[in-house]
């Protein structure tokens, strides 16, 4: 069975490899961290590898000051275990480290994976990997303590949205039971996650909800942010994050429009809620993405680029 | 045993009244209607009495269309059974009937609460009366089904934020875990409980941020709503559920404050983020509630109300 044979390299292993995808989550930084304390608990030498920054609402979690720089690391490793991770390239310049390493093992919860290491423990019906892990160290009794639960409460929940997404079952809320037992001060997750939005952020949101234009019944929003608006809040690009889903969330509205200006260009980020395909109006202005969240960056003044994405949703939405 | 006579009662009672509170929310209502749906399973012929306006977000809910005004019925009552009221005023004007019924029953998990019933089955540990209804219906056998397990999810995750708050224990997953196997649609629950933001709902938001003051080094956030505002929007009571969570989501934020005037008086809610008592700011003003989220109703003008509150927040913030 796939998690003895997992068992197995893990007992034989004395050097073991964890690393970070390319710009992590929560998922990924809890998995990392819930199966970083958990290798420590066994006694073995591993070492965390971080590349990226941390996101601001993940830099509670215990045992973040191991994390190393894959530049300071030798090639070779026993065993090196990527986790959250669909594909090889997400691994970035950790990707040779992974390479080199004489086992792999990819753990993972995406559908997409695409099954690229040596054992590959992948389930598409878990809501996070984090949820995947939970089960694994319990069936192997492997030794689960406050900071694994802490790790693997905040995986969960940051995948799943405060557990809001389809993706979640009664499994899950069963396995969250369970991590609640072991004395997790999820207060502190929750704040983390979820009741620490800037107050930059908060601002920006406000100005940019005040330029709210809504058209063809209502089924499409949009807001714009100046540059001047930016340099007034002291906003960082980041802040802006959140504020096109935030449109979407509007009763009615199918499409959400952010036009956020930057110096020469103008960037367009687009999302639909249940029908209609954001790619057309993105590649429109040469861009691209996802069905439901799309972009593009548009170098034409502000108005007159609103004029044009405005027409191009307009389009989409009655074709 | 206390739900033994909640079962006595109700097995002997032939007309049963259940009443929604004053400005009822997702816990009250889902309550109201996972009690509905359970005496109807049972052959019960009871009225559902809801007299203020259903939220929006709740509208999607089964059995809705059962619901009574209370002028339109008799004063006397075999049973009037109370969910989520915390003491006899919240039930507005239907506090007649329950005064004139048989026997009286308060089902609820507010500190707070009164006992003022025949029977009280309140459980201040239970992170919605929805988790203590869940409890009691398990406990006697009572028949359980989709809709039932639909107004109950809808309860506790109404009323924990999507499980997000302190009151939230690993009991509570345990009894979502449970509830989802009775096949119900979660996805369905959680946009209309959190994706589906109306507009008029989205504009008082703004209108309200665009007031914020902070105060104690952004460690205390007030906003405050005008009658004239909420008349310009057409905005209802309810359209300004979510505000002061809003505020509290702020990083930094100890104490967030919404101040909303009605006619002749001025509703306070309070909410807190991690170690303030919000019961102790709201009890200045004779109101009540829990220690994160606490309301009272101040019979001020906007101006003085809100001097009076921010200075009881400072107090209590300082203490």
């Amino acid at each position: 069975m796939e998690i003895n044979r997992l068992n197995n390299l893990i007992n034989n292993a004395n050097n073991i490899y964890l690393a970070s995808h390319v710009n992590p989550d929560g998922d990924n930084i809890g998995s990392l961290l819930a199966m970083f304390k958990i290798l420590k608990n066994l006694n073995k030498e591993v070492h965390l590898i971080i590349n990226d920054e941390v996101p601001d609402s993940n830099k509670f979690l215990p045992n973040l000051e191991y994390a190393e720089k894959s530049e300071n690391l030798d090639l070779k490793s026993d065993l090196f275990i990527a986790l959250d991770c669909a594909d090889l390239d997400r691994l970035g310049r950790v990707k040779d480290l992974f390479l080199d390493s004489e086992t792999t093992i990819n753990i993972d919860h995406h559908f997409s994976n695409t099954n690229f290491a040596d054992l590959n423990i992948v389930n598409s019906k878990a809501s996070a990997t984090g949820e995947l892990l939970y089960t694994i160290f319990e069936n192997l009794k492997y030794p689960i303590d406050t900071e694994v639960a802490t790790c693997l409460y905040t995986a969960i929940a940051s995948d799943t949205g405060s557990f809001k997404y389809d993706s979640v079952t009664s499994y899950t809320f069963e396995v969250i039971a369970k991590l609640l037992t072991y004395g997790i001060n999820k207060s502190e997750i929750n704040i983390n996650l979820f009741q620490n939005r800037s107050l930059e952020k908060t601002k920006l949101l406000v100005k940019a909800l005040n330029t709210l234009e809504l058209f063809e019944e209502n089924k499409i929003g949009v807001v714009t942010i100046s540059d001047e608006i930016m340099l007034k809040l002291g906003a960082k690009i980041s802040d802006a994050d959140g504020i096109v889903e935030f449109i979407r969330d509007i009763s009615g509205i199918e499409i959400a429009i952010l036009l956020k200006e930057k110096k020469d260009n103008i960037r367009l980020s687009l999302r639909t809620k249940s029908f209609v395909n954001a790619i057309n109006i993105a590649s429109t202005f040469d861009g691209g993405g996802h069905i439901r969240a799309a972009g593009a960056t548009i170098y034409l003044p502000l108005e007159t680029a609103k004029e044009k994405v405005i027409k191009a949703a307009i389009g989409e939405l009655n074709k």
